[in-house]
């Protein structure tokens, strides 16, 4: 089933590796694949997961392996295959084959890469994703090395390599964008599947197996921790204990990674019984009027905070329509309308990582000299550059009612009246509906790499009714 | 689904802290539940394990939390819920709801264990599984705890603590037997469901996603890294690109583990094509009787060591049988006849952990006085203790024509000619072969936990005929 992942050229990473070096400007990049974590004890690890760096530039999940990017060329450090490997993982290339495999003009033994290292001057890298390779980094490069947590760089050449990764990875090759593309496609159908046996389901936890299962089937990954439960209003309800009723609607937010590690990341929330109520249906509508509007704002030039914007305001004028809010809608977002319903940001970044380069903090995701909101809601916007062609992004509006935010005065008291509360209770069938989509800004129109996963309440009726 | 699965009864849970706290003799002792890790970047976790030791003694797995037992009583060190749960996570219990769910004498906030802990003298500890925790710990103990690392124990009460958590963890509870049970059952539900699929997949990885995915439909996650391949002769084949063809034979070691924490292992080897050839059922047969054999073993005061040897001779004797080997079985077993394709230990502790209680290497599975062998295969033997009422223990013979072993002139020169080599390759269509079940021993006969995953040859063909 892996037929369905395109590999990406050696040339395509060799490319990227070029593009590297030059950003660069002689100073030498050192980047580590990073090694499995633990899970409770050391032998039980979790499905390894390369650094994405590493993975932009080398395309293969090599667990302990590092990528030397330099003028000069590429030198990928490996393991040399030894004996133990014909009883516990099955014959591996020697260092030759695996040069030749991946495109690289050096391949050289793990045992040599201090003493490499060591002849460099200012080596630059990047805080690795575990500890253990962060120990090994600091022991290689003599420096103290820590795990990514955001914004931490200090070390000037660090600096530099981070901003140049982020120059490469935010507009994303062709290779790249195949990646993501079947990485969409296959998500999406794992979507469908969940759609279609859900009627049939006791459980969040039967839909969620449903919707995992076809993406095992395919050779994916979680690209990050499902989200499948009848309450929408939890942003991180990792849980799928809950049992569905007839009236609930699903929420599911899953998307797989490609073998390469390219991320998909689709939300779709549909009717348990098949069919919306028509309070649901109503909610629903204007959430998708919003998605709809925010993935046309996916066009060069545009700021990203003006798509989170047009959501907001597109959720005020429904929820206006509705008769649950009253007054002019510039007001009504002026006084927080929009984030007490739609509590988050509107999307981030796509690529290697479903939050993309989020290990480098706002670094990536804001533009030099542009800072999060501090308004509720608004401060968890990802995401605020302007758009160029070949970046990717989540399109991810929601409405959900959160006790917890209705019942806090702070955030309630600027609408007074202007709530109708007596209305939002009509609505009270919905406690959360979100529909994302990812989005590759193009020249032209707005790619949008999901668009085989049903959106328009029939269609999403449709699928479900027929399981 | 989660009905499936039994919750332990908090004065069950209670009684483990109380046996802890006598066995300390006046130590305090402090675990932690340990931290989510990363996948990469920060915001994206694997799903959360909780340290087994945490586990045991409080059931539930709380990210972050500490349980203090001393001879007063247990404290239970939790973060009280605060606003933003209402839209991230969920509402979540006061700290007092929480203590009486689960039975503890008294709960306090997190912010209060530092504080707490300098009052006492010589607290006790393990080595949390992930580093956040080991930093957090060295801070409120004042000195440096590791990650654990298999038998690194130094300072006295923490040996102490080891010990203790052996003593009680290698003999299982009215309440461990109940998760262990039911752990058992619906990892054997899912390997039977593997089996229907086997007919009509066409990879690896179909197969697994149907295994995986019987286990999450039942609220379960996985308690190691999924094994399904029809390369068996690779011991550790953790992908599942493989395509299945007709006669080859499928090797599935997985097991789930209930929200409790508690492991099952299981492994069975199926024809894809429903039938076993003539060969792969004649080596298929002797490998049963070896697991049936070594199980019966499984009983008071048998030395498990006896299992793994009982599990070699028949493997041998099967060899003999037919006319692989030639010679008296005693001699063969001398030279390494059993271990050629037969290379690793018979099985393991089972319990919290699949390899249970590995954090503390081999102090848990190796009696005082016993120590590993020298000798290739034999040296993976992980337990060497006298077997007692209430232990857990896999029994996982194999059989495997691993080219890098039957290659290897330092293993097979002993053998000499008495290895026909030309009778070997009569069964060239058996790579692997393992036959796997959990079983806990008792006074009377073995409790074989999974006697519900069928083994017989015949009962496997039928299953997966009915695909």
């Amino acid at each position: 089933m892996n037929d369905a992942f395109p590999l990406s050229a050696p040339s395509s990473l060799a490319a990227r590796r070029r593009a590297l070096a030059a950003l660069m400007q002689g100073t030498p990049a050192l980047l580590c694949a990073g090694a499995p974590v633990s899970r409770n004890y050391p032998a039980n690890v979790f499905p390894f997961r390369a650094s994405s760096h590493f993975l932009y530039l080398v395309g293969r999940a090599m667990a302990g392996c590092y990528v030397l990017v330099s003028e000069g060329g590429t030198t990928l450090f490996a393991e040399p295959p030894d004996r133990d490997d014909a009883l516990w993982h099955g014959p591996r290339p020697t260092l030759e084959q695996l040069g030749s495999q991946l495109g690289v003009e050096a391949v050289a033994p793990l045992a040599e890469l201090l003493a490499h290292v060591q002849r460099l001057r200012d080596v630059a890298t990047l805080p690795p994703p575990d500890h253990a390779s962060a120990r090994a980094l600091s022991e290689v490069l003599g420096r103290e090395i820590v795990v990514a947590s955001g914004p931490s760089l200090t070390h000037a050449p660090d600096v530099a390599l981070a901003d140049a990764m982020i120059a490469l990875r935010l507009r994303h090759d062709e290779a790249a964008r195949a990646q993501l593309r079947a990485a969409a496609k296959a998500s999406a159908a794992a979507h469908v599947a969940g759609m279609r046996a859900t009627r049939g389901a006791q459980t969040e936890a039967e839909v969620c197996s449903v919707i995992v299962a076809e993406l095992r089937r395919r050779g994916m990954d979680d690209a990050y921790g499902p989200i499948v439960t009848v309450h929408g209003e939890i942003l991180h309800a990792h849980g799928h204990e809950g049992a569905l009723q007839p009236g609930d609607l699903l929420l599911c937010d899953v998307g797989g990674e490609s073998p390469e590690g390219w991320a998909s990341d689709i939300t779709r929330t549909w009717p348990v019984s098949g069919r919306f109520s028509a309070t649901q249906r109503a909610i629903y509508d204007v959430v998708l009027e919003a998605n709809v509007r925010a993935i046309d704002r996916v066009r060069p030039g545009v700021r990203y905070r003006e798509a989170h914007e047009v959501a907001k305001r597109t959720i005020v004028e429904g929820r206006v329509s509705l008769g649950v809010l009253r007054g002019a809608v510039d007001g009504l977002l002026e006084r927080g309308a929009a984030n007490l319903f739609f509590p988050h940001g509107v999307g981030h970044l796509l690529g290697l990582d479903v939050h993309d380069l989020e290990d480098l903090g706002d670094r990536a995701g804001y533009a030099p000299g542009r800072n999060r909101s501090a308004r509720f809601g608004d401060r968890y916007l990802r995401l605020d550059r302007d758009l160029e062609p070949g970046m990717a992004v989540t399109i991810e509006p929601g409405f959900y009612q959160v006790p917890g935010i209705l019942s806090d005065p702070e955030l309630t008291a600027p609408l007074g009246a202007d709530l109708d509360r007596e209305a939002l209770a009509r609505f009270s069938d919905v406690r959360g509906i979100r529909i994302e989509d990812d989005v590759v800004c193009t020249e032209g129109d707005p790619e949008v790499l999901t668009s085989a996963c049903p959106k328009r309440a029939a269609d999403v009726e449709a699928i479900v009714s027929s399981g």
